[in-house]
């Protein structure tokens, strides 16, 4: 198969009935189905007959009471459910969230590993550090700790977990039954692994996966977290509101890669889309009128307030945003936020609309035209490398997305209309990363 | 259905060879598939068509680089492999061996409650404090805690988790869409659990699941694990090698139970067997020592040695087993090991082949009668509820058990012919677990 054309890529966001807040509320969702697998299994088959690059489930370590009273809280573990979608795909790649502040890197290399193993190279891990003191409460810590020290403990994380991951070489095992030599032992490793945060020794009790090491995913936009996306990630999530704002990132994202002596193409970035999509922007805009219409204030205001790191409820709705401080918590969503807020005048009400759809990704109520105009001109002028689609409502969304909007950049020949290779790395056009045994031979 | 006979549960040992330690040598095993998920769904389905409890997978947190070259080592993560057979399956329970001295309660819990939505109601959690210091290794310890902490510690882990599980109200969740409230926060509670190992406050961020808490199973025998076992364990697994000293341990773990206010029905105790089944005694004798054929004397050694926490190959292979000082590894199978050498007089030669077919738990190489009159003597005879199958050579053992022991043991009216219900609770006569919201209440 000859590619003329640079190929875009697109990452199918899951949740369990849509990016706008007030999804569940809608009648046409079935928020009854929330836990149950068979739910998501139509989802993700949906997405694989498409053919997304990949299924991505974010991830809290936490619920508030009052978001479980006015928001659908609580959701399956995100490598619980992507185990189980490994089990009924074949082709699409499973992204899992897990963060580095609150888990042991021995398991969760295991972890990535095993479902590499069970879904014949599809892993991805979206590596987070969490933001949030409720969080950190349920983890013997009385406040988040502070952000340098999470992304300084996430580099040694994955430094662990990469060394654990090439603890066994491609070639280790030799299952040889009539000499009953399983593995050639000078080809398993130790790690020795001792630092400020981790002492492991190794090697992992799995070997090599197919993909080598999961797909590394990141999503952090601070100073901290684009420092540490251009060391490790090979996929980029992000949040951004204006073209320009893309541009920047997208050029930023490829520099920092460069600068720790990586190729631009080695990191792949994918803005979030929320989409609306209607026969006429008319009609687009009244199911986003529709969906404005569930939410609730209270919650709303709520779910900022935890977002920024400010008791919003003190000023008055019709008001402007407070300067905000400095904040511990997720630094480059709130920069978004105020930058938001400013640049269209919006009061904390109309912000709030302004964020139901998807939180601060961008949202756009439109054609199917429109909609592919937008990721076309957001991939043809390096703001892009493809995108984190995020339906506003789950069922709906998803269908209209595939049936409206895909066709046509299959027809503009930006996306595929077949697998390539079966490793999330093909569908990414991502190397498979040799073993690293600089660190390890000295331990043979 | 009117059921007039006590009915025995069949726990299938899931492994991906076999439990025999030389199981992946022999010829009909396909060791290339030991960490392919399609492997392993072809068993699960078998054991489903034939109704079995449950599949049961166990776990190690470390391989040497010694076992990985004898032994078929490293595996996929129980979680992760039981996740993906959720979703494959309907009916059979699905076992989890997860370690309370390496997690976090609030991963943990968090975890099984998934896999109990996803699979509408199959969890189970096995127990586990973990032995030896090199998967303490793994985990910034220089060796494993004393074996009374890591009980005591269990015991702090498994109060966090139910408290975790009980957080919301089975009827917390009102979902209704007009009114646009989720859950009635009256009956999502926070924990506020500040002990000697963990401070959590809680909620749980997902909802109490279809079983209440997962099936709580435990598989430590010494005093410790008798106690902790008394107190939570609804199922039990153990290693036993006389019938005396199985009725004694029998009546052990339920009169504990009842010291905790239990009914001696409310656990199930589930020795292990590990068969080799002929069409004559013969046939199946000949098939064993096929099997010893292919162990390796300085493997069988390594793994003993690990197992009774001394290095024996210091002593003369044709002499006794020493004296072996107390643990603080495993400390039951340590005693077993002890006393069977004793009493069968072996030397540490003869006593590995004597563990090799299954490490500990009685072995036998007979007919189909023979061993169904076996786990019916055991069973009526007060030393078992029903038992861990443990195959000594995975494909072929376990098609032997399934198309000829089965029957038989269906035949006597002691094993189901449907399930009858759809809960691992329901398959094991187990009572659902009510929330116990008297240490929540004070936090509502
Ligand atoms: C698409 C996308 C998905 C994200 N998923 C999560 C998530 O699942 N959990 C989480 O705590 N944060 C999530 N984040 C937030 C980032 O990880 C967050 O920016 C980071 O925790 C704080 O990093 P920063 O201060 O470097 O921005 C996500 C962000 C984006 C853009
Ligand atoms: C059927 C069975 C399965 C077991 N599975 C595991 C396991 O997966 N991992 C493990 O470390 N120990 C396992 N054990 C060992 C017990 O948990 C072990 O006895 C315990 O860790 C030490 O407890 P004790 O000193 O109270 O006997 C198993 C034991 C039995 C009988």
């Amino acid at each position: 198969m000859v590619q003329t054309k640079r190929q875009l890529h697109l990452n199918l966001f899951l949740t369990g009935m849509g990016h706008h807040e007030a999804s569940w509320r809608h009648p046409g969702s079935e928020t009854g189905n929330n836990l149950k697998l068979s739910h998501y299994v139509k989802f993700a088959k949906k997405a694989e007959e498409a053919k997304f690059d990949s299924l991505f489930l974010a991830d809290r370590y936490a619920v508030s009471r009052q978001g479980a009273k006015y928001g659908l809280q609580g959701g399956i573990e995100p490598l619980t459910l992507l185990s189980a979608l490994a089990a009924v795909t074949e082709n699409i790649g499973l992204i899992a969230t897990v963060s580095t502040s609150f888990n042991e890197p021995y398991n969760v290399a295991r972890r990535f590993a095993s479902l590499d193993h069970i879904s014949n190279g599809r892993a991805g891990w979206n590596i987070i550090t969490s933001g949030t003191d409720g969080e950190a409460q349920n983890f013997h810590f009385k406040k988040i700790p502070s952000h340098g020290l999470r992304y300084e403990k996430a580099r040694e994380f994955l430094e662990v977990t990469s060394k654990l991951w090439d603890s066994w070489e491609d070639d280790a095992i030799i299952a040889d039954q009539e000499a009953g030599i399983f593995a050639d032992d000078q080809k398993v490793h130790e790690i020795h692994h001792k630092g400020k945060f981790f002492a492991v020794r190794g090697p992992l009790n799995i070997p090599r996966s197919p993909q080598g090491r999961p797909v590394l995913v990141q999503a952090g936009s601070s100073a901290d977290g684009i420092d540490f996306a251009g060391q490790y990630a090979e996929v980029v999530f992000t949040a951004q509101q204006t073209l320009e704002d893309a541009q920047r990132f997208y050029q930023e994202i490829k520099a920092r890669a460069t600068a720790f002596g990586r190729s631009p193409e080695s990191v792949k970035v994918l803005p979030g889309i929320c989409p609306i999509i209607g026969k006429t922007e008319e009609e687009a805009r009244e199911k986003e009128a529709q969906l404005h219409h569930y939410t609730n204030t209270e919650f709303s205001l709520h779910q900022l307030s935890n977002r920024v790191g400010v008791d919003l409820s003190a000023y008055p709705l019709d008001g402007p945003l407070p300067p905000l401080p400095a904040t511990d918590g997720h630094q480059s969503r709130t920069k978004l936020i105020q930058e938001l807020a400013l640049r269209e005048n919006l009061s904390i009400k109309q912000l709030l609309l302004r964020l139901a759809g998807g939180r601060g990704h961008y949202t756009i109520a439109g054609t199917p035209t429109q909609v592919a105009d937008l990721l076309e001109k957001w991939f043809e002028n390096k703001a892009a490398d493809g995108f984190n689609i995020m339906p506003q409502l789950m069922r709906e969304g998803l269908d209209d997305f595939i049936t409206y909007v895909i066709p046509i950049l299959q027809e503009r020949g930006l996306f595929r209309k077949e697998y390539a290779g079966t490793l999330l790395r093909e569908h990414l056009g991502l190397k498979r990363p040799d073993t690293d045994t600089i660190n390890l031979s000295a331990h043979a």
